[in-house]
This record gives structure tokens, C-alpha cells and sequence, in this order.
């Protein structure tokens, strides 16, 4: 049995030399530690790679993490809550605030603020979001995919940070498998009274579906549960083939028996999950662990490229 | 101030007299009790009854508790997730079975089992919900909307004990508004292939939002989190309406920032939920808080129906 | 394998039928009826009772649950935490109010409240309490041990409801192995300025390692973890015995690797629980959990007594 | 108002250079980031700094930080559970082992391992325990307090990594409120059975309140709730002084009532810590955010020496 090592804290020590430790300890650390060794194969290899995103992500400040994993190659398939790419429009050209999560919520209201926990938001850019929605949806007969339309959006969105604008550039498909449940959807079906808009409900499976037909070999990072992870790994699902690595990050624990925090042990009796699969869960608010997974892993990456650069 | 009463048990008391001593409690039990006060308050007045349902609360037996409660008039509005209503259908034909939540995944998997937590699923099942599928999913020009589909499907679901089909019958509007991501969205897909069949992804949103305009005044039940009831809150928001009545039964906690989660009170900084609302949020593992909150609230209405009875 | 029975919610059923409901369905539901079952065996059969309590439980509102059970012969060894010991002492001569969690601190500490999350305690009644604590602790030349102390204290507790009392009265020996961390230490400590009183802090563990070493079958009852658990679970590793039945009421999750959440399989690797033992751990809120678990299983007792009566 | 700042990943940047970024996200990452302001001043400034520890934090590797932290004189007063301190002792000669939290308990059993979540223990370490301790508590006819015990056994541990050896060393008081709640306690109650040695119960408390009066000013960082947070709070609480410093590092949360998870705006109702003190609470594995809050934190204070030195 290899043993516990005790971790050392050296000042000025690297992420990743930090995760390294973590990685000789118990409980989460290990569990962050493993998450990292995974992300760095899963990036490192031929791995059609997903990234599913629930929870208030943009609004806490995870935007530019998702939106760069896009632009450098790290994300073929990203499925996503239509909350998430709403407030990432609205980052596009307004902000959320920092607030807190212990307000008068009725004085809040009579100020035009809206709440995320400790994150505020204004009325003012969310009507603004909806002038810039009536003007960017797309007008035609043809009936599109929800992806065709998340394409679209993203096309018109002039922020390079933007994850729907960076998805566009880099040609990687956006799901949002509960589009109507979001203020885009809100937006879609208000332009669709007077517009031709037509989004087909079931058009993204056969997208999603194909692709995981496809993939030689998956790997999946799962931030928080919901929809977007259900929904692709029912995706897999139907097809032969299951991911091969899989990441989840979540508050969510087992013991509810919902499928936020259900074991990936859980999916692989379904056959999403491949009993030979290297996974690990890291439970813990995403706004910490995905920061570290990522640094960590992108700090190795570049060790890697750096050391193959020299001896180029 | 008032005191707590250090509770009371007296063996053979009714669910509702312990209840009644929880409310003098702190803690979880009090909020229980006002939970219970708040949907007596719901069920006996004139509100517009929402309920979403989010967890696997049909493979965890509580689908008898919703279809009664539909068919005894005390749900107007049904917002749930695919999962629920696939199981909701397997159950008209099949069963889930009890299952442990420490099992060989893989050796499940051998032997064509899916775990849920600790409820199992026989693979036969699944194939005889394709085939139902296949054969009752309707086949129609119209472009219909998630929620004309529901009740195509509940019309042909033959158990009076299913959630599908009871709402169909007292013309309860089911709305899933995360279609896509459930069994009954890859069927739908697969129907599509080669027969007609067109959803608007954004036409229920029309009717849901129309019924809370309409509503004059109107409560909410919240199990579980998740797209059921960010749907439901989204659509409340965007009328000059607000829910007067809310009650949450969840595990999440509100410090993850995500929405299941969230307090109710920050509702209010949205407008989703009146700031003069009377609301509570019971933390726990919904299996054990909604049978109890619904046996003490049936128990005080036959209670009121009795005395009324006898005066009449 | 057993199905799992959609539960039926009656108008009026008693306690116990609804948990026997819940033992046919998944997740905490079956959980909880699974202790009741083992509760039932406990308080039947020929077992020496432990019962371990953690948490605010007596300011909640459970102090009446604890007493009773011991003056019904159900517990043979109370390990309680010294705060819950606090407040049983301040019952029985002043109150805890019902108050509300979301209170402006610094203006309840100007107005000489306390709070314990939605539970508020007036300066006067701990200043009652340091009065009667300074008066009824013994003095003596004689090195006592905590439990001697509890029993000291319980016997001149005025108040047939009081934890203390009622254990004092039923000779049934009350430990805290935290002592020292409570106000009847910080009394304790004062009164020993001045006047003789000395406490072994080590006493207690012979007199409990007794009580395991006697008792030819065990069981155990431990609400919300902490000390509590921790020193009846190691008081039976340190004998060739294990407990034969165990159940834990608990919001911690195993995830995080402390004991208050930790797993009953996890004590069985130590000997602390036999690899025989039925035991189960119920996920939630013991204000909620508690009073459901022992209200349905004085239903059965009491049934079984009258069946018995009847017969006899 | 300020606005989120999306956080930026850059490849090889520093700890506390994400947890700068962390400092204008919200959520977790927010609060991670404020410890580390708060610990910044703790440690810079004129603090009595005082350290509380719950949570099997030396089995999962946190024992080198909490030592290292002793000997650069970041700690002045510590208090700890029994278990920490075991499992401290047995780092000195032995090992803690990586497992897994899916282990077969009953097998582990058999093979003479005890398992803590994820980490395996040998009986064998505990044999060496028992006989170290055997042959180093200390034997005499004056009654210790808990703290000088602490003491007496760390001055015999040889191990410069060792929490105990290094407290000694530095003249740090260790105090362990719960100490026969512990192996450390069963040791010291055998080898009281053959030879004179006698702790009083109570002496520990005049220690450290006397610690709280005499300090100016306070901070403290509570790892984990639990007996060491009551006991560090409480020993405040009478004093007229209160904490003007606190961080809380925690997986329980404030729902349930429980000390552990109680904010610490509550223990301002109390008079424990200032209204007018910094405070914040992270919700997470303190096996991630206390090695992330002190690796940055030391970051800090290395680049103001290395500044400071630069200026002499």
C-alpha cells in the first residue's frame, strides 16, 4: 500500500506542484489530484472531449475559463444551461456585480436588482439583453436545430470571451437540452409571435447522438450536475460506445439519489460510463475546484510543450 | 416571544398531531410544520397550485402521491422532468425494483440492470417502454407544443395511477420544458426518422405564461430544484404577477450559489415570488418531507370536510 | 428482487402505516423505515441501549423524546454532549423562544439574546443557570467521575422532564466526555475556585468499557455524530464486542472523511460494529428524522403490548 | 458597485495569483479568496492567533501545515481533537495508508485495517501506539491539566514534524476538550490503573481563558467545528474580550442548526466574536481550501519579507 505523505506548503510553490501534493493525501485532495491527472490525459489525447455546465457559472466569474478551454482546442462538445449563456451574453456588453448573499431581497427588488446568491444583476442589462435578442435572432422559415440557433447567436455576439461567440470562431457545437427554461427561450418564443422562428424540439439529439457514435474515444468533465449532464450522457447511451474519462465536479452528494450527485460508478450500470473508465467525483463548489483542475492541467500542458519545444 | 414546546410523542398520534408539535420546534421540524400550514392554506383557498417536480421521485415510489394529488384537483400546473414522466410510463407496465446503493456497477451492467441510487431498472423494461413509445407517440402534421404531446401520451397510458395519464384526464397541463434531455425525447427523435412529428421547442411557453397572468392568486410547490422550477419561477416573472404561497422541499443548500438551492427569498429580488408571499424552504431528502407534508395537509382538509359535513 | 410499492398516502393514517409505506420505496424514505425496524428489534429484544446525542437537539425542541425514552426503560447509556446538558438544565426552570435565522446579530446581542440558528435564549436564563449551577454542584474531598457528576447534578433538577432528572431517577448513567467544553464546565471550574470539587477527567472510561464489556448484545442509536459517537463506538472497540444494531441520524455525507458523517459499514473495518449487525444511516435532519422514527415505533410497541394484553 | 471579474487562467501562475482572481468571482471562490485577506492580517499583525482542528485532518495529510504552521509562530494557542492528536503520534513512527472509500469493510476487518473514509490504518501502528504511550505518559503524584499532558507527551515524540513535538518546542498550548474521547485517553486511563497519574477535568479551562483575557487583540481560523470550535469560543465568551479576526473552513452548513455549520455572524449574538470583526465562512473540504488559504497566504508574507529585506 503506498502511503499517506504528509502535504508540504512551500511558499511561492506552483498550482501544480500543490496538486501534486494533494495527491499523496486523503479525502478531496486526492480526489482533486486525480481530477487533474484525468483532465491531462483526457487533453493530452485523442479524446472527443465534453464539457457539461450547470450552476450559475458565468455570473460567479467562471466565464473566461470555458471560453478560453474553447479557443485552445479543449472543448469538441459543450452542453450547457440556457441561465449560463444567458448571463454570458449579458457579460458581452454589461457585468454582474458583487454583492451579498445576505440582502434585503424585497429592497433589492425596489432597486431593480436581481440576486444570484452573493451576485447582483440590474434590470437595465437585462433589458438590454432583450433589445440585443430582438435584433440578433435569427429570422427564416427553415426549422432549426436548437445548436443551429445557439450557432447563430453566437455569430452576433462581438465579445471574444464570449463562450457562445468563442464556440462560433472554434466550430464547436453548443446543446442547451432545456432551451425554453431560459430567457433566450423566453426571448426566442416573444420574437417568434410576430417572426418566422422555428426551433425543433428533438433536432439536437440525432447532432449529439452522432457525434458520440463517432468518437473513437470520450472523455467528459461534468460541472454540477442537471440537465446538461443527463443530457449527454443519455447521448452516449444510445450509443455503443461509453466515455472513457470522466470528471465530475459537484455539491451534490449520493445520498439524495438524484442524478447531480450520483456516483459515475452510478452510469457506468447504465453503460454511459465504461467499466474500464478512469473517473472521479470532486465534491465541492465548482467556483474553487474547476479554477484548480484547470490551472493545474494547463500549467502541465505547458511544462509538456515547453520541454518537447526544447528539444525540438 | 414565542416558547418552544419541547415536542410530545404519544404512541398512535396522527401524522398531523406530530406535526402540529414540530411547528413549536426549531430547526428543520419547524419548517416542516409551516410547510404544512402554507399548503393547507394552498389546497383550501383559490390559488393557481403549481407543482414541479424534479429527483428521481418516481423510481423512489412517491408517483401515487402526485397523481393523487392531481386527481383530487390540488395541482393546476405540472412542471417536471423527462426522468419522472419515463419512469411515470414504466410503471404503467413494469416495475423498479429495491435495489443497494453499494453494488458492482459493472456486474449490474453484466446482467442488464441500472441503478438508481438504490432502486434497480431491468433493461427488458426499457425495451418495452420503446416499443409503447414507438406505438403511441402521435404521427400528425401540426407542429404541437411539449405539452399537447403529454397528453397525447397520457390519453394512451393505461393506469389510472399514472401521473401522465391522471393529469389527462382532469386536463392538467404537464409541462416538461427539458423534453430533449429524457427517453421519451430520444423516442420522440427516433418516431421523427421516419413518421411525422414536430415539436416547438418555445410553444409552452405561451401557455404556461398565459395561465400565470391569468392566475389571480397563486402558490407553488418546489421538489427538487432544478429546470421544473426555473421554468416555473421564469414564467411567473415575466407577468406583473408573483407566487403569494411557495414551498421548497430540497437538499441543496443555498451557499453553492446554483438555483436548486437557492432560498426563496432571493426569489423576491426577481419578482418571481411576492415579497408579501408566505414561504418556506424544508431542507431534506424529499422521499420522507413530502409524504409527511402531504398526509398532515390531507389529514386537517378530511378533518375540515367532516366538520363541514356534519353542520350541513 | 422485491419491487418497489408506489406509496399510498390515507386521510388520517397513522404514523406507522406511512413508514410502512416508505420501507417499500428508494432512497431516505426506505432508510428510515429501515431504522424504525431495527429500533423495534432494539427496544424488544434483549439488548443494552445506547443512545448518543450530538447537536442542538434539546433547543430544538427533542428534550422530551430523550427523557421519556429513558423513563420507558429504552435507554441503558446516554453519551450526550455538555451544551445539551446546558439547555436541559435551563428547561427546567426557563425556556428557549422560537426566533428566526435570519436576525440582525450585533441587535440581538445588544438586546442580551443568543441565538442558535432559528432558536433565540434571554442572558437572564443562563444567569439563572450559572446561579442554580453554583448552588447544587457538590462540593467534596472525593474525586468524582463526569458520570457521578451528571448524577450529582440530575438529582437536584426539579423538573420530572429534565434529561438529567429523569436518567438520575432511572438510574441510567448519563456521559460527556466533552465535559470541560460547555457551561457546566466553565461552572464546574469557577466552583472549584473556591470551594472542593475534582473530576477525573478520565473516570468515565472504565465505567463505560464496563457497561460494553457486560452486555451480551448491543445497540446503538446515534443522532448527529460528533463526541458522542465517537466515545461509545471506541469504548466497544477497546472490548471483544461490537454493537449488533445501529442507527445513525445524521446531515453529514461520507464524502468529506469526518466521523460525523462516516459510514456504519466504515466502523465495522474497526470492530466497532459486527460484520453481523443490521444497521442503517438515515441522511437528514434529526427534528425531523427523530421524532418520526420513535413515534412509529412506540405505535408498534404499543400494538404489540395490547395484542399481548388482549391475549392475555 | 463592484463588478465580477471573470477569472483569467494563465499556465504556471501563482497560488495566490488565482486566489487574487478568486477575490472578484462569486461564491466559494469569493469567500476562499477573503480568508486569505483575513489570514493575511491575522498573521501580520499583533493577533493572539489561535487554531481550532475537527476532521480527520492528519490521516488525509494535513499534519506538516498544521506543524509548520506551529513553528513559524502562526499558532499561539491550539486545540485539537483526541484523534488528530493519535494520529499525529503515530506519524512519528508509523503510517497512514491510500485506500478506498469502497472497500469491504468486513475483509478490511480480517486483515487488521481500519479505515478512515479513504486512508487505511494497521492495527500494528496502533500496537506501536499503545506501547509508546505506555512507556511516555508520565507518571506522579500532581494532577495535570489537559494541557500540561499535551505537553509532557509532545516533549517525547521524536519527530521535528510532529503537531505535539513542535507545540512543545515552540511553547504553543495544546488543548484537547474532548481528551478521553480519544486513544490517547484510553491509554491514559490503563496506565492510571497501575500507576499515579491524575488530570483534572477542569483545569484546562483557566488556561485558556485566561489566554482570551490577556489577549489585545484575536483571530482565529476554525478548521472543521466540533468541540475545538465550542471550547475556543466559549473560553471568549467569558471574557469581555471577542474575536476580531475569524475564518471558518466547514462542509457543514448553517440549515441544520448544528454548531459546526453555524455562521459565524450567530456567534455575534453570542458576544464571541466583534461585531465589528472580519470574518467568513468557506463551505468545502478543508483537505482543498486550507492547503490552498495557507499556500497562498505564505505567498504573501514571503513577497512582503523579500520586499521588506529589499528596502534594508
Amino acid at each position: 500500500m503506498e502511503t499517506v505523505h504528509q502535504l508540504e506548503i512551500k511558499p511561492g510553490m506552483s498550482i501544480d506542484a500543490l496538486v501534486k501534493g494533494l495527491g499523496h493525501c486523503g479525502f478531496g485532495a486526492r480526489r482533486l489530484a486525480e481530477a487533474v491527472d484525468i483532465y491531462e490525459k483526457m487533453l493530452s489525447g485523442n479524446f472527443t472531449k465534453f464539457l457539461t455546465l450547470s450552476g450559475a457559472m458565468v455570473p460567479a466569474g467562471m466565464r473566461n475559463i470555458v471560453s478560453e478551454l474553447i479557443r485552445n482546442g479543449y472543448v469538441d462538445v459543450l452542453v450547457i444551461t440556457g441561465a449560463n449563456l444567458v448571463h454570458d451574453i449579458i457579460e458581452s456588453f454589461g457585468c454582474h456585480c458583487l454583492g451579498s448573499s445576505e440582502s434585503d431581497d424585497a429592497g433589492l427588488r425596489a432597486k431593480g436588482i436581481s440576486r444570484i446568491y452573493d451576485v447582483f444583476l440590474r434590470d437595465e442589462d437585462f433589458v438590454a439583453f432583450e433589445e440585443l435578442m430582438q435584433k440578433i435572432l435569427p429570422e427564416g422559415s427553415e426549422t432549426l436545430s436548437g445548436r443551429e440557433l445557439m450557432s447563430h447567436i453566437g455569430r452576433q455576439i462581438d465579445d471574444e470571451k464570449s463562450i457562445l461567440r468563442t464556440a462560433y470562431e472554434m466550430k464547436v457545437p453548443v446543446f442547451c437540452p432545456a432551451l425554453p427554461d431560459s430567457m433566450i427561450g423566453l426571448q426566442a418564443w416573444m420574437f417568434s409571435q410576430t417572426k418566422r422562428l422555428s426551433v425543433d424540439a428533438f433536432a439536437d439529439i440525432k447532432e449529439i447522438v452522432d457525434i458520440c457514435y463517432e468518437s473513437e474515444k470520450s472523455g467528459i468533465v461534468i460541472v454540477g450536475g442537471g440537465v446538461p449532464k443527463n443530457f449527454a450522457l443519455q447521448s452516449m447511451l444510445v450509443t455503443p460506445k461509453s466515455f472513457d474519462l470522466a470528471i465530475q465536479l459537484t455539491t451534490d452528494t449520493p445520498e439524495n439519489g438524484g442524478l447531480s450527485g450520483a456516483t459515475l460508478s452510478e452510469a457506468i450500470s447504465w453503460g454511459k460510463i465504461s467499466e474500464k473508465a478512469s473517473y472521479v467525483t470532486v465534491y465541492g463548489d465548482a467556483t474553487i475546484t474547476l479554477p484548480m483542475m484547470v490551472a493545474a492541467t494547463m500549467e502541465r500542458l505547458e511544462k509538456s510543450k515547453t520541454a518537447s519545444d526544447n528539444q525540438g
